[in-house]
């Protein structure tokens, strides 16, 4: 990963240097087990440990070893042997084959990797479960197909975010819990150099478990799941990225990105805060989707094994996990530095003209127009006509919908008159609207004359009382979110 | 593909009728060109000719015979010879494999296939050039990361659109071009049974020319551009449907998809115009990656040839084709219903508070400013503390962002209050606030009084004449836009 | 699908019928739900559901009504709630947007999908099960990178593919579980419609969970999973798949696929059993990647929810699962009629000349030579040397190798001396090399006649024992794989 | 890329400095086509170029200033503007937006990176050549489904081996070539700052043509091609790599990757050569997919931009070329190594008992047994009899492949006779079969008695001339690859 998106403590664990004291970490629990089991004569096991452990192993040596030979891991064994004591050099390595040094640390880095991607979960966690507790009350126009839905609180949408994002770390520790099994069953899988015995103690010590029906490495469809798990994390992350950008839109932001009181925006357009970090995280999801893709070939391999998967593990899964922390740490930075604008999503409300209660706003007429012979239909197109009513365009805006600008002289001059003219329009509520009995014939509707005539009768001979103005009610409205705030946060 | 996303045109392109009459071609050219070239006995050529197309194929006779062969290519020579008398039957597929026969065809179901992709091509670009075209001087705000930008003419977009539509166009068109060769040159593509000279004859007829270097079929490497380019041309869709879904989010839509007058929205919300067909492309765009990925990946076979690539391209391909088709066909849909508002666009313009010519107003002070001590960085300072001034929240706005509501009664009340309150503000324009000298110290951004009223000196003794003016002035701003139309429409 | 990979059961859950009957399922149960917690008059549950059940859809007259509405869901409403009375209409489809009906549908379509998985995976299962039995003690040359590696037992391979499928269709019913949640909880998931009682329910009736935290719909993360799952599981069979390819080369096939007795092969090459089945495998692998990338970036999607999914799951949910079950059909077949050639698995092991056993070899070498001064390093290059003497070309070969043939006139007579000419080497075995003390130098080894002198006294100086016979035992070297069988099949 | 597999120009050409030189060419090009079109006064660029020629970008200091900004363009024209005087300062950068200057050093570095690979493509061709052309003669078995097929030369595998090469690399340089394009048009793409005429003249030396139609950006389709073209490489290079692996089995490799005098293969295995090579060549084709995936999903952006694609950029491109490198690298080092067997490839052709030749014999059968009324089909079923017999196992064979061994003794005892056993087995070839009469019932054909003894009284009546030598004359068949090696290498 290059430095620009680098997490230190991924590219710690992938170093050569964290990779090659694992391996010492399976040889040394080798010998031990063969200690453990009595196969080998006593004391051999802490006169290796000792020796290795005071002796670090030689980067550079190893590295000039490597290129020679073309096998790391023969190289790194040399490096090894060369402190033993000659009579202590046949119990290291002993009736191994590379992958039976190899594949255990593999998973141990990724174990490790893990623990850090579980400690920036919790951390964005912390941070929308802050959010969902303090914008609880908070209401907003819920969105779909980018349209004035109904009305949420805006905790909420903190809330659903946290949710995605516990049930995506859930997922990651799914498949992390099925990459505890491990093997060292020789060149076959059939144990021609290290006993199955030996295997099992072996991998005790380490923390894990045998896989049994390995070949010479453990079967690459193991760690698709995994792979899925993170970019699905990744992805999860980035749809939150996108509805930030989202909300963070022109001409009303609900919210916007962290910006510094001394920081430049574009230099050429000084007014903007732009969502470059948001948007980031969309790259980061297309990065996740390639090397998922990379990953999940990896099953496809020869008989007892082959090593097309080698260079696709070495570079893949370092960069994935580097991608994930990324979109992580990104999230967290937008989510402590959100700037919320809750006068914006009250105006958001106030635009939709009552249409954000239109739902309910049609069961009660439904069942108070019942008695008044008009049926459910009758009640829906009720609303649908108040609703489209409040949202009429003004004479203005209809004569440039028809004859749009000629001329860019005419635009300037269009412009000149844009404040005023958008004044004009006198909008009403569907609220009003219903409740006056207010209803009448317009363009996009086919509703006649007299089936407005006695709607407005009948709508004139209601009583609009308290259980009215409740269907306005946000309180009313969003009571059983309280649900949602006990099922996922306990509160 | 399933019915809903057919295209009726592509489907019978790849039905088995498509397909066997094209293997037909292909024999009888062969025959043709044996006895061009004088390899077999005179009147051979017209006579098999003549049964055959007198006979046509029997579908359910060639099933029945694929199921006990599983070979659909012997099937189909069987199916054909029964017809031919005896002596003729030794010229039919004579010292053929299944995919001297094969190969050509499958060439020739994506030439046509391409050019029902071409006139759909044609029909979205002839819609988006009217476009381009209406709304030529119509100003709207250009955005970027999803903020207003500088302005530009709403025109200027759809002519964009239209010149991402020509170019994935073209790549189609290259590609394609690439896929002139064929292939007849037997079970190791090296004339086992085809001379190399009735190869180059047959695909003449044909209108194909040799591929020398094939083996027992094409190099699959020669298909991925194809797929490449056709997923690209579904990406540009799916990105103008994107841009649509964006213009049309509440409140203020500068564009809507078609709605029909009858048409119901959610029975739930009857206010809503949903932009589910540009909706749908984005999923087509998932899709096309879908097929891409499975078409790159018969590159690879085995030797001479393995048939691993068979069942991929009896799917992938005829399906691509089908969603290129949808996406194109959803497209002009939208394209031909779509609903501009202008009024809006002036509106968002407007809502910029002079923002939208800041760039231009920075260089109008720091030329004019110069000869007062004024530093180009001062000039950018003056016009960055204008534009956040003029965006400062109300009061209320201040103090709900900085606590909002703890109770969704409170959230209520604010609601009631909301449309007056939001009125309150007294918003200025930044060329108000340059131009009348008005700069003062603002909470976000560090500036201190001293200069503050240094630059409100020297702007006072600044004349703010014609050329301060046509900073604001659309038809100054977007003369340049000319040339994108000469360039890409020619006018 | 198209017909010819099309699996008959998976295609009958998928059809129109199927989902319509699951919508009704899910309609019912809402309002059975509301029946139990009394929230509507009593009856009415039964008078509906009566209604309903007597009255099956009309499949045609919603299709029509969808073409006009382009809501599939609304059609089928208006199709049921036009048998009911009209005082019973108010309770269908009550309060629910449509994604509350679609949603678990959804969900139960897939888990009726996984059942058919499931019997597939079971078949493969127990007919790898017996062959691993059948040739439990046949031996055959393990592989790894295509080389001989050492030898284990024909029944070891089956049993090692038999766990890739079990740990494969363990990852499917893992992913499988997780999808045991739903929901019905509004248009912005707060439970606009359905209360979260009557939500509870409902889930309950069908056999779901409610999923606390959904928007509008459930986030499309939580199908990754099963995605990947699958897409493992075909590419294990895949990986199968290859394995029977890499066996059944010519020119020594140790296994077969099944060939009818009246078969015809190629037309032109009448001898070929081709491996058409197992290439398959690797086409619908391709798919499955295919698949899988698209539905992972169904993640992605806008706020409380946009409909850019729908069409991705309508098409790739089947098809991936059609994929599924091709594989594990053709696999089934394959594994069924396998023709597995023992003899060529012990020619095979007969060919490698001892060096299947060189390993232990060496370790015999290293224990009985330490005596005589021979070091660790000596006896590995003893055992090197060794086993590059036994294929040392014959000087024909040599010659050959040197000189190809520069004309085909020369290859002609070469190939007329062939069989005599590879007749001549005297090639030698290892165990005999290394016991009777002839090791010689060789040109492509760096070791000199001193060191080779001194190894041969230090051996012919040896008792080769029985131990030395037990090197060279498969009995010996495969006593461990009886471990596998226990743990993976419990015998 | 980890260092393992970096390529060092390629590493060299995406470096900091590299980028940074290639920002410089643009801005001081902008400024020189200002200086052409008299824009700016005299000796203002040649003023400019000489400051910032003499003063090397200080990276430090830029990089120190970038983590303040978080932009690293403006923290660069920062740096560059200091080292200017006072009233120079306003010339650079002037009225451009950050990718102004960044677009165009972008498709730079694209070319820059290109030219290494044309050079490797060239390498990798010229050793295919050489091959090709050394083996032109050397007869070996084509291969299609992993079966013997028919007869080719050695050589024509390289040829065509070379051929995918060119194709792959004309493709490269065809989209290549459709990057000649650029833009400076601007934040919004409609020349907000820098005019036409100054894009066309800076474009124009900088060697590039005005892109018209673009946004604040580039389409990103436009690069989609290259990076498929690229990805189509590195799988055609794995596909030349799987096919080394498939020739270089056990048990008669025909060919070996190189191997040192000196390497030390397995520590377990000594007399192992792997194919490790070839098989990275898959890995790097696994990678390809992965960031043609990823830089696919560029093409969707938000309206005028949004910076999504930035970080996928950054990383994909650089990674896609030095696995690109990687692959033609290791590729060249194979074939200039490789080790080829005819000796082998003779054995094998000697091991197909006339079956290479079959289709032609039962061409030359079909003719010269027509006036014994054998028909066609008769024809072909002769020679599938007689390949058939050829065939046949021993009884030793026969009787193993009935009853494997059921314990490991019984399987150590049948090795012990292997050697002899699998000698005793009379196979014939089935050019003396046919031309001997020598047919005969067997167990998997359904012939009958009657059918065969008039058969064998036909062939016994014919004279198996010249022509039937002809047949199985290696000279006869490959007459035709001559016009490959013109076609292909023009020889």
């Amino acid at each position: 990963m290059i430095k620009r998106y680098e997490n230190p403590q991924i590219a710690e664990i992938w170093t050569d240097e964290s990779k090659l004291a694992a391996w010492q970490e399976v040889e040394l629990a080798v010998i031990e087990a063969r200690d453990a089991l009595k196969i080998i004569p006593e004391e051999i096991y802490s006169k290796i440990r000792d020796v290795l452990r005071a002796n670090p192993v030689d980067i550079a040596w190893w590295r000039d070893r490597e290129k020679e030979t073309q096998h790391d891991l023969q190289a790194w064994v040399e490096e090894r042997v060369r402190h033993l004591p000659i009579e202590l050099r046949q119990y290291f390595h002993e009736g191994m084959t590379s992958y039976d040094t190899e594949e255990t640390p593999f998973l141990m880095l990724l174990h490790k990797s893990l623990t850090v991607v579980y400690a920036g979960c919790d951390a964005l966690k912390s941070s929308l479960k802050d959010k969902a507790i303090k914008y609880r009350y908070c209401p907003q126009m819920g969105m779909s197909h980018g349209q004035f839905g109904e009305v949420q609180s805006c905790g909420k949408r903190f809330l659903t975010w946290y949710k995605e994002i516990e049930v995506a770390e859930e997922n990651v520790r799914t498949q992390a819990n099925n990459l505890r099994f491990s093997r060292l069953s020789g060149a076959m899988g059939n144990y021609g150099g290290v006993s199955p015995e030996v295997e099992k103690k072996t991998l005790e010590l380490l923390g894990f478990e045998p896989f049994y029906g390995a070949t010479q490495i453990l079967p690459r469809q193991i760690f698709g799941p995994l792979a899925e798990a993170l970019a699905g994390l990744i992805a999860v992350i980035s749809k939150i990225g996108t509805d930030i950008r989202l909300g963070a839109r022109s001409p009303r932001p609900i919210y916007q990105e962290p910006f510094g009181k001394n920081q430049t925006g574009s230099s050429r357009m000084p007014h903007k805060k732009n969502t470059i970090l948001s948007e980031q995280l969309e790259g980061m999801e297309r990065m996740a989707l390639g090397y998922l893709v990379m990953i999940m070939q990896n099953i496809r391999t020869w008989e007892e094994r082959a090593i097309e998967q080698s260079c696709v593990e070495r570079i893949a899964w370092p960069d994935l996990f580097h991608v994930v922390m990324r979109s992580l740490t990104v999230c967290i930075k937008i989510m402590e530095g959100l700037q919320v604008y809750p006068d914006h999503m009250i105006k958001d409300i106030s635009d939709t003209r009552g249409t954000w209660a239109a739902g309910p706003a049609k069961e009660f007429l439904r069942e108070r127009l019942a008695p008044f012979g008009i049926t459910t239909e009758e009640a829906y197109r009720i609303v649908q006509l108040a609703s489209f009513m409040a949202f009429q365009p003004s004479r203005w805006a209809k004569d440039i919908r028809k004859n749009p600008p000629q001329s860019f002289k005419a635009a300037d001059k269009l412009l000149q008159i844009a404040p005023a003219a958008s004044m004009q329009s006198g909008f009403s509520v569907i609220d009003l609207i219903i409740s006056k009995a207010q209803l009448s014939v317009i363009d996009d509707l086919d509703v006649n004359e007299d089936q407005i005539s006695n709607w407005n009768s009948a709508l004139r001979a209601l009583t609009f009382d308290e259980e009215w103005q409740k269907v306005f009610s946000v309180k009313d409205r969003l009571k059983d979110e309280a649900v949602l705030y006990k099922e996922i946060l306990g509160i």
